[in-house]
């Protein structure tokens, strides 16, 4: 299907989820880059300037030279913006937007639970993006959102289990990596041969987040799903991948063989093949004795596929098992990008009109 | 007291294992190393050519220039031997020695879960000492055993928790420190910036060495304790520290202040300032919020102190926590050197009449 | 032009320089992996059970299925071999592969320097290929070697400066990368934060290549340059990327500014745009103060580029830099692929007649 | 010789060094703590609460309850004060103190290079405590610094070879710990498998303390000795201890053996029996192929002596070898200290009359 092209703007291109979005972005085959928005500081800079560039791969030369506007929407001539926005600055910005027009998809956290809007796995729950019905800007615009980095590899792993039995309770153990906390982030001293148990606010996320994106959709609301995660968040010094160590009590004495069947025959309701950004298979099980493990998987479907592994009987809960999943593709900017690929492949977010 | 002067041997002296026991030993008020025992391969060298010494602390001067010898009864002249021999030759060396009238303090996992060998932590089953007149070695020796690197630190957290309450189930995500595999141990490239998911056989131990730990002494045998342990074992990039994130389900709905309550006031049933090695509190507690950490917490108590933090209600089970321990003291030499002393303070070991 | 597609033998292909020639061909546009050869433990198992494999990318699947064969020319089916080969075996089987009639395009270091025997890079020394002809293996075959991990970057920094001035001498410290210990190579409690100041035979190696590389090639033989390396090799705890942080003392008083135009205006013999492995530049500059770094520059090129900066005045030689180079790709297969194409490229390796 | 307790106080008490100065001042048996003074945001608040302790053995006890004071010379009670301020603010602080009559025995680079300033350590230059006679500070204090945590262990080096023979060039390449940055430092993200080739200002540091601390003192002033030192300077994943990759020339053909010999035998000016800090030997030679290395030789003489290996010869220059030292403790705090048991041995610094 030949796809119109779509003109994207991108909130917070500076730091570090704006650094993956344009990575992603760059020869992405729907979109093109048309605004790199930053702070006032930015502003005006060449992107090459403004950017102080992470990623290992060389910044992509199509935006180089990209001049960085103000994050105001006044200032972006775009179709849709993704936001990369730091959370203390997000919720006014993506507001502003939204009144302004934009279809705003988020990776901040600021409206996530927000009641009308859709907290998005295409592969997941793509019927919650009528919530986008619901709400009330102005302008008609809209914010479509994402998982937390650390959420989302368990609830990817979580939903075939979910549809196939009745889970109950999750006691997961996160071992998280360094790029979660963008850049500078975790200081050297701290991170070096360490494990900090702690990541401010991510155990509460892993809480709430989960009941909300196995939930039904209903009557322009959604119903949480009846599901206990309880999470203990660790940094361990990894570049990218977050490990979730999880233990899975259902209503049965469901066991590893029949959860590994889940795992592998889970359908998406959506038809990836359409979306240039959905991996073929949403989570894939390697049963190597060691795996999954950061180095060797988290590129796994393209940072957009979950690794599950070591899946066993558990003496607690039913069945325990380890799921990785890349915290800045399928965690941050992929995820959002994939949420605009099902948006405009069900006619949600359309080219302006030349 | 004025303690008289033990002569110890350590039988693989040249390890990772064996060189703990050597630093730690080098200034003991009460145990002088009297024998360095190791492979045919290291017997007759001195011990500077023999060991790769592997601590960032010097080889004590004491020990650089006595002359390795074999692992054979009668290379060794001690009054007991602690033994940080690989499992793949423990079995039958550590036999032999016993056999030939040696107390063997032994770090090694092959006699671990035999009926009539102490799986011994002083603060915790002293009463298990017992078990050594069960055994029948024709000279008259015994063997007592300290518990897995990893088993030890959440041990020494659920036995206030055990003696406080009942506990029903633990959920346990250990993450593990490097030098608990040896030496040359894991490689570089699997542990850089990476997380390895597994370590053969370590989740089993945990399972089962905690039941007969906890377990009550009664006529000649252990009890063992009524107590699920369900572990996820991962190996991360840490020099030393065990980092156990544990959940805990009682019998009753005990909350995490009681718990608390219970890891401050545990008493141990030994008077601990009578042994050179135990730290005065078997468990501390710390509230910062990102405590404990492997850096800044494992060389509480000079490594022989438990540090946990963290404690939360968990909607799963009870309570969650996060313990931290020094694999190589505390779960290895150290605990090993304590269980000697104990012994000695009891009467087990006494030294030759010259 | 149309190639026709050359069929070519990894040997040592389970090992962590044959992996990467694995990763390298598996889509590449002249050569088609036809056998995998490894040592007999693995022959005869699937590639995908045989090798550990260590990549963060997926195998390819076009190789996983294939039956991994001997290392003997009559299990070798191929117009050409690349050796990935450890080099306590290089010697004898690339030797019996040259007698039975193969080209081998070698990674090890055994007979990099025999006089008969090119040290090739095509952007820097392509004449030395004639070397071929001096070689009278009985079968008609030949061996090309690239040169060490460690030397190739610096070559590669130093040919600009050889062909614009006169180098006289180079001190240099090389601080390189866990990968180029092979796998397990160096144990990870002796890489995590710490740094080893030794490399066996690498100080050496890269005293007597440059020499030879940068030689003049005359009449069936490679006079050597007149240019002393003093080298000091360092192991650091990176995965990928020696860096070389290099001074140069010259004839005359040549500065930094014209050090920087000679990487600059470097022209390859060779026209790169006819080999696929080749970068569009053999030497980037980047002027950053930081740069180059391993994380973030050591893919320039697709890992065949080798950028330079920090080009300052000297006060005890003339001119100081730091280079960088992927120690895996330009310094071991990619530099090897590159060399056969090469070849390809001049006549010297055809496809067999069907 | 029975010492009078001299009271000290800590500028900059909450930063990395200055928790540096309490680690090691909390035993020390001169100088006991008086007062721990840093910023107005500190002040009035326990040590324990003001400062982020970033060591893995615990805070003292001794000083966990003491009021942090503001660093003004009215609210500072001691003896002599030492500095670890931040540079930004040293020069206008440690002047503050000089001019209140402090001794200020200071870590940071403000003064260092003043014509009257003493550049010392005791083991290599203690005449050049009489420029503290060249002072004018009103009130009759003075200042004292220690050099950079780069040049401290070079330096250490040189100055036996600048005794024996005549040093004419230095060539160095550093491998610097991240503890040499402070905290929090160089992000995690920048750190982790990686070397940034740049510090901003320690190349120029290396190149003009060593001048000034291997000077000769004459009639108040320093003739700085003519010598050059050319470096490039990276930070690597290490913790702590910078490794200086040097290659020296002489005026004479002087090979590795005397190198060695001259190290060996190098005799301090000072009495380092007398001083508490001073380490048996200044340098100490470890033959061991692969020494030095941070993680195993960082604490030689308890962090103050630096550790010397791969004595070879050079064929651009001399001779080459490899140092190593603490850059936290002789390298800043330790070093610190160090030269305030000089100045009180001396009788420069006395206790106040009650």
């Amino acid at each position: 299907m030949a796809q119109p092209a779509i003109r994207v703007g991108i909130l917070g291109a500076t730091g570090a989820v704006g650094q993956t979005f344009v990575r992603r972005l760059a020869n992405h085959p729907w979109f093109s880059i048309a605004a790199l928005a930053a702070s006032e500081r930015s502003a005006g800079k060449s992107y090459r300037d403004a950017a102080n560039w992470l990623s290992s791969r060389p910044m992509p030369e199509a935006v180089a030279d990209m001049e960085v506007v103000p994050c105001t929407p006044d200032a972006v001539d775009a179709d849709l913006v993704f936001s990369g926005l730091d959370s203390s600055v997000a919720g006014e910005i993506e507001a502003d937007f939204a009144e302004a027009g934009f279809p705003v998809i988020s990776n901040a956290k600021n409206y996530r639970m927000a009641p009308d809007v859709p907290l998005l796995i295409p592969e997941i729950n793509p019927e919650h993006a009528a919530l986008i019905d619901e709400q009330t800007w102005s302008g008609g615009g809209f914010i479509v959102t994402n998982p937390n980095c650390s959420t989302v590899g368990l609830v990817c792993a979580l939903r075939p289990l979910v549809e196939a039995f009745t889970v109950e309770a999750v006691q997961v153990t996160m071992l998280q990596a360094l790029s979660g906390a963008g850049y500078p982030g975790v200081a050297s001293l701290d991170a070096l041969g360490n494990v900090v148990p702690y990541i401010g606010g991510e155990e509460e996320k892993l809480d709430e987040e989960p009941r909300k994106i196995l939930g039904t959709y209903a009557d322009g609301a959604i119903q949480e799903a009846d599901l206990a995660v309880s999470a203990q968040c660790n940094r361990v010094p990894v570049r990218n991948g977050h490990l979730a160590c999880a233990s899975v009590r259902f209503s049965d004495a469901i066991g590893p063989d029949a959860v590994e069947d889940a795992f592998r025959t889970y359908e998406s309701p959506v038809d990836v093949s359409a979306l240039p950004s959905a991996p073929e298979r949403l989570v894939v099980v390697d049963n190597a004795p060691d795996a999954p493990q950061p180095r060797k998987h988290v590129y796994a479907g393209d940072g957009m596929t979950v690794t599950v592994g070591r899946i066993q009987a558990c003496t607690v809960n039913h069945v325990k098992f380890v799921a990785l999943s890349h915290n800045t593709i399928r965690g941050a900017a992929g995820g959002a990008i994939l949420n605009a690929e099902q948006l405009v492949h069900e006619g949600r977010i359309t080219p302006a009109v030349a």
